[in-house]
């Protein structure tokens, strides 16, 4: 079975209080963006690799990679404006069949283990998509007023999602609507049942200075 | 305007993979409900603090405080088996009128303006809940399936929820209920309106070991 990898690396950084798009930003003493590529390749070290990222991006990129020596194969496609469209021009250059994760590049804290689990999901039943419970209570907003609703119906949705290639491609050949946060809401506007597997909490989204502070000390641990 | 706010501290921590209940643990140095105590007496020193814990667990606290010196002036009384008892008991010892901030012992992170900004909330329209919104996709639970929920229609709800002494002294003499997560909840039920207001995204609840490291980094940062 072929594996592949699609990073989205779209971020502009604004939210970062920051020049420096937040995916190249360092955290122990490296891209975001290299710890992130590192997860995939400690899982399987033969997986395919496909990056988007902005055209405007891309010599940066390269940079990076020669002052930190880091030289692993991989195919850059470019990023669009919209997260979708990056998906879908890195989804639009794999061939064959076999089974692609979809991953955020600023995710640099997935486990080994969800990865493996997503894949072995992905393999059986077409799609996985790690989440986890929350601990906190949680408001649904209704215009002026809120409620409280039973946080244990709730997930928060993670990268890596899993996908069989030909389904995922045909998936994003619809067109793009609002509605589509992640790639498993693009596959689910196709009727399809998604599969949550369970997910590894410290696999937080680097939006916030926050998240990065929260980052170097979960990768100092790890 | 008297002020006053309840420290519950009724975890067992069987979720630590530890022996030692989690707001006894260290945080750089300081056990984790003593930083909490710390964030009251910086927005006011003059703050009335209650703290409700397990019976079984008031001794050791009180060895704790003169192992760290930490002399503060506070009331304790016993947590109950529910938060909602402990809540109660500590709301019991409450005479006059003004306004209590009930805030998570686990939360050792609270900065001064949230705290700031629920008194103020609350002395003006009655009470104050912070809540922060999502950065990631969520989904909903229904039987076997899930589906992707518009996540900007969702808050995450923190501490400290503040209340006019009168008004949730009133709602917690309701019976209890398990749908009752949260103060803002057992207020809600009596049909008031919650404000909510926003909160500090690094004011996290401490329930798991990675949330420990976590919260370590961003107290050093802090």
């Amino acid at each position: 079975m072929k594996k592949y990898v699609i990073i989205v690396a779209g971020g502009s950084g604004t939210r970062m209080g920051n020049e420096i798009p937040k995916q190249f930003l360092l955290v122990n003493n490296l891209p975001v963006l290299m710890h992130t590529i590192n997860c995939f390749l400690e899982y399987d070290l033969n997986i395919k690799i496909i990056m988007a990222l902005p055209e405007s991006q891309i010599v940066f990129w390269n940079e990076l990679c020669n002052t930190y020596n880091f030289s692993k194969q991989m195919q850059i496609v470019k990023g669009g404006k919209e997260r979708f469209e990056s998906v879908k021009n890195a989804l639009s250059v794999i061939t064959g069949d076999g089974l692609v994760a979809i991953h955020d590049g600023v995710r640099p804290l997935v486990s080994v283990e969800t990865i493996k689990l997503c894949f072995e999901t992905a393999q059986n039943y077409g799609n996985a998509v790690p989440v986890f419970a929350l601990n906190e209570s949680v408001r649904k907003i209704d215009n002026e007023i809120s409620y409280a609703v039973n946080r244990s119906e709730f997930r928060i949705v993670q990268t890596p999602q899993v996908f069989q290639i030909k389904l995922i491609q045909q998936a994003y050949m619809q067109q793009y609507c609002k509605d589509f946060t992640d790639d498993a809401s693009v596959l689910e506007r196709k009727g399809i049942k998604i599969n949550l597997v369970e997910g590894n909490r410290e696999n937080i989204k680097i939006t916030t200075p926050v998240d990065l502070i929260i980052a170097e000390a979960l990768l100092r641990k790890k």
